[in-house]
């Protein structure tokens, strides 16, 4: 029986989801005992002769999680069914050796930094494959002149390209935020019930330190009974915050797939039904899936940044709620990243939708560009504005065209002759320096993508 | 492959897990498909003779779980499979008049009330429950004298029982509020795609009456395509401020079982096993989990709330977190007032700690009540509190007991006799109107609750 | 120098500002005292002659903040400079009868409950005259039919007084809710330190139960130093429930003023300055800011419910984030709903263009019922679907009428007759019970507001 | 009349509230004009001698607060009141050529990125300070052993000096993200209404470029109207997340100083008042204050996450929040640095209560150096674990002290002599690694601050 939809598959890559699953961190969490045993040994911590049998017993598939399910049903304390489970695959003298000087969170917290990272080894390729695909779009339709909107409003003449370019910019970013917070999450903890090091004494920095090359990770320079929460925190706002960009780039396919504007459409499946209502309506279900998302993503920052302020050297806190966060952040996004990437390169740009858009006002929104003329011919900014507003108002009343407007209109055709009115219509030439952008930032990001 | 511990099966009673299982949703669904057909027939919106087939296959246990994902495996459409699933218990005559007149979402939205009746179903009778249970604690111990504390510091003195007489009327302060929330939470909405009826026509309003007064729910006075999720909202503040009592008894008990205070104790299970390292030591683990819980729980009303401005007649951002709320809110409460409910009874309380404690400032804590005495003789305030400071500094460097020290004192000693004194130092005396206010809270609870 | 934009003058209406100025909040506690005093004079708890001297000097007007201030200055403590500042007008005998019993927390949380009773006074009004006015304006617009849209796509047809009828029921819904909430706001508290009652005894709840009688409020029936923060959640909750509705509103407005839209407009004040780009272009700035301040509204509901579980018998983590919290949550609803009070009733609603926008999919929004009078025909409903797909798909590759299409289609036309036809393609026949259910809104809403 | 604690004075330095002052944001406002003006001058976009007029009149102290102000009053227009303001200084000639083809967001967003550097460049510093200072407290604790708690339980013999090395260490790593977080923020943005750089042309971007060097700024690689507000999210983010650490540090001082515990106590002024009830009571309401702060500190991130969607181009959702954010979030930090940079200096640190601490649970807290011992003479874990259990309850029953019951078991004195006991019993042999943790922490911090 099915409850919430991640565990129920409705939501989460399959790479993703084992990175979460319970096979997973049973495998990184033997891996560190094995890992804490080889270096004890060696440093003189704990017997070499038993530190052999401990690491051999760590070997990947000796210890199960069936197994330890079995153990933890007597013992309700799945660190010690764990440690019971690889004892079990060691010679009766190593045993007492095993998970010498630790206490549980060394395997909970190292391994959550093994999962962490993990997951952004899947997260950030997607980030960058998606800056690409942006930057590539950008590219594409750089001189395509279009409606530049605010507040909803009409508001002047841009490349529709450039749209595509600040979402590549800032997914760029996001690629160099991840590597930034990869450097402070992936810490190696094992410093035992208080972080003293605890029985190892003073060779504990080095059991750390050597532990941590193994794994690849980086040691801890001080900790509690735990890693700091801080670094949880982060992982989890820099999640979010790509989410939040993916939410921006799915409310802007949103408002431009409405009806009534139609410049885009997320591309219907072959032989997907269509509403029986209106045959021919095409749902953005994709984005406003990923608009959903992003909320419940961005809603697990604010338990991981009350975890932080743990009591003394650790309360238990942050432990029940921590299964859920860490877990749901990376799975949500990843599910968001790949939906855009799916979404992204069948993206039905419609430009005929977004010509005609262009003439809605009926040429009112080249008012600015008629009024920076009349100032160039000489025209103080006060006169030419009332000039152009006057006529602009009358347009719309009348519903004449603002560019035969203007022609027809004395104050202003005896300042501007046809050709100079001619060009100031000409979509094309307001593009300003929107091309020179878009290859500036697609200029930083394909090469470093590409080679 | 467990991923979440919902479905893990780590968090959620059995009873509130069914809620929010599949099945579930799938015979509350195929329940409205009846109803609305019956209603229908009656009121001659569709033909009697389908309405009557369509009544009969929505019996319960006619449409399985398993045949809807078959259907959905090729339609990718949840509500198209289960009114296809439902087609095939019909004759073929009524199978055109099934879901007449409805949009998806009638079944999502009235079957979302359902769960959301059941689960308070379940929450409602533990929060009375809890309450009462409060409210004989308070009673219980409403003649035992206490330190009282702010800042952390000790402060006066107060009955133990105050403190649970304080989360008893919470409590039962939550019941009540839940019981407002219900009557807006369970609504029924069959009008249809933009909340008009539809196909129904003037009908619909009707139909929908006759629909909520079969399944015992309330019918929406207006809809969009979606009830409004202000109320969605509001099921999940109030489950959520539920969290954040009983997030407050468990820092409580948290604090009072600390080491250096142990006034209280989670009871510890007949063989549990203690920490290797400290064999006495007695973590609070079940009320840190609640507190770990109550900020996931919190944590899911920004989103609730984000779902409100849904745009025009709705779009679908509140769909996908949706499937993850309201389970969600709906278990983990739960599971809380479970723990609580499992710690209550079984709390150890140290009534000699709690008297030892009293002690702990060597009879400062005292010093309010000498001062009254004092003004009550006579001496001014400003008098009074700058002898009673003096005397005060002198003992705690001295390591006097301030009632000696008081009583050595000749400002002070003058004033009081020794009865006076020995009146001032008995702790009996100094609980105010605890127990007036006790009995009164456990007066308005107990009976409510076992009459 | 203005910094945050409440103080600045930017946001909050004149009343609700002084609500929250702080010679308000030094008359709420200074007649707390008064009360106090009284109520202790009648119970004996104090000497008569004491009482009624504080009483007397409690009276409005006789302390000032600015002799507060200067007392604070000296002695940084609030309250003692406000008990100072009482005792300069008391006899010498009354003086060390002030504030008897009390603990400074006595004075600021009821003064809390009678700010957050007079803000409720102001917006509970504001909330009931919306409620109506969007009730009379879905009267108003029963009977004109407009584009409903789901998913930001045409979906059906619908009456544009239903919006309006949406938004009045659930501001009648906060109506009642900020009754039910009110009467768990509005507490009085002065049991002193612990909640004992302290040093008034057994009398503490005989005292306690005339201030509040006194103040038109509610008497605590239990407390620790400070009243229960789950109340104050529920305030700020309420509150930003009421602006998330005022934000699906203001959303509304946004999406219906777009250029290509153009359903609705805030009116555009007289000599209020056009964009200088675009003359014409008119932006919902009122709506967006209320929007913006929804947010920040929400955001104050996360420190509110933090701030429940406090240590003990109280610790003061609560205190300086509430000095916000209250005030500017009840500012910022008050602003957003006077900025929509002010947008409603001067709302520009463009008939001709609600109209023209039903035509925008040329007919094919009348898809359903064309499939619908096939069934009622005969037709089963896979035929009908087949059908309407095929010439609706058609119609828009060629740029036909759905209309035109239907008619000349042999499978469909065989089977509807020119009247028929005529009558599906009638927005009017199509508003479903859309004015039943506006009549039904607006009867619950404007008798009990009007009379 | 003060509203909200930030304008009455209550909280902020005064030069982080200058920072956010009106005056501030017209300096910076002025100064972009004035740059924007040189540089179009420089590359031919307006005239030369236009150019060199409006950067003249950019100078300081020209323009006011106080005629922007007048100037609003008649149009309502914040940008359009500064740049009238900055017209009547320029020379006729001069004044159609100011703001040209720029937005108002140009200005507001540019010196809102202005306004964080500020800000940024007050916080910084004090983060080092702060991490000097915890780590020199370290080192100066290194060797003083003390009780690790975990769930409020003696868990273990640490240094006490560890406790500042973690903060430590987590506070210069909030130094290091803190810099990463500025490079961006710190934007410059003139690209115009839709991020083209509009009547500028293709020069647009080398205007900005120009611009963004004079002021010591990063040109945006791209944008709409408006910088991401990605940027923003990052900025608060950054900000409370060192919010949570100093809240993490007020809570460990809360808790060692509650009465019970008495490890340390934030410094009580001279002549500060005593709480009149319990003279000797002192109150760590700074550290309170902290953790109050944080709440709110925290709750701002959310505003900022919400605003990145923004609709198109821009909408003005972002707007009326931002004023309220930006300011608080930075004002609030700063306050709370500045209380921790006076907390920790003058914090007493009790040395007797931690040895006296340390006793509290007679001996127990060696019970896992008893079982090592045993182990390494030859015992399996689960004999030595048996043992020592047995020992130690029945210690815990009969009031003896652990290390006499130890003694006198034969089992366990059979393989312990006394000399072993001693020194298990000897706290300061169970630091650990502590010291060369501490040593470590403090050398990666103390020569970078100093040198």
């Amino acid at each position: 029986m099915a409850i919430l939809p991640i565990d129920g598959g409705r939501y989460g890559t399959p790479e993703m989801r084992e990175v979460f699953g319970d096979q997973r961190k049973v495998d990184h969490q033997v891996r560190i005992e094995g890992a804490v045993a080889a270096a004890q040994g060696r440093l003189k911590v704990i017997p070499l002769r038993a530190a052999q049998s401990i690491a051999r017993a760590a070997s990947p598939g000796e210890v199960t999680v069936a197994r330890i399910a079995e153990l933890e049903a007597k013992s309700d304390h799945d660190t010690a069914a764990l440690v019971e489970a690889l004892a079990e695959k060691c010679t009766l003298y190593a045993r007492p050796w095993i998970h010498y000087g630790l206490t549980s969170n060394d395997l909970v917290d190292t391994s959550n930094s093994m999962q962490m990272r993990d997951a952004l080894d899947i997260i950030a390729p997607k980030v960058s494959e998606l800056a690409r695909m942006l930057a590539e779009t950008a590219l594409k339709y750089a001189d395509l002149p279009a409606v530049g909107r605010t507040h909803g409003q009409h508001a002047s003449i841009m490349s529709f390209g450039l749209k595509f370019a600040n979402w590549a910019e800032e997914m760029a970013e996001h690629g160099r935020r991840l590597g930034q917070t990869r450097d402070r999450v992936i810490i190696c903890k094992t410093l035992g019930v208080v972080g003293t090091g605890s029985l190892m004494g003073r060779a504990a920095v080095d059991v750390q330190r050597e532990v941590a090359e193994e794994l690849g990770m980086i040691p801890a320079a001080v900790a509690t009974q735990v890693v700091p929460r801080e670094r949880y925190a982060e992982y989890v706002f820099a999640l979010a915050l790509i989410g939040s960009t993916l939410e921006k780039m799915a409310v802007e396919i949103r408002n431009l797939q409405r009806t009534e504007i139609g410049e885009v459409a997320e591309r219907f499946a072959e032989g997907q039904m269509g509403s029986s209502a209106v045959p021919v309506k095409r749902n953005p279900i994709k984005s406003e899936r990923i608009t959903s998302l992003s909320r419940l993503l961005r809603s697990q920052l604010g338990v991981a940044l009350e975890n932080v302020p743990l009591w003394h050297e650790r309360d238990l806190s942050n432990s029940a709620n921590e299964r859920f966060i860490i877990p749901t952040s990376s799975i949500i996004l990843d599910e968001m990243l790949q939906t855009a990437l799916g979404i992204l390169p069948r993206l039905v740009i419609n430009r005929d939708r977004i010509l005609e858009n262009m003439e809605r006002t009926r040429g009112q929104i080249y008012a600015e560009f008629v009024m920076d003329a009349l100032i160039r011919k000489g025209a103080t900014r006060m006169e030419a504005y009332r000039n152009v507003q006057r006529v602009a108002f009358r347009a719309a009343k009348t519903g004449a065209h603002f560019r035969d407007a203007i022609s027809m209109d004395g104050a202003i055709s005896g300042s501007l002759d046809p050709q100079d009115i001619e060009k100031i219509f000409d979509a094309g030439s307001h593009l300003g320096a929107s091309q020179e952008i878009i290859r500036g930032v697609a200029g930083s990001i394909i090469p470093a993508e590409s080679s």
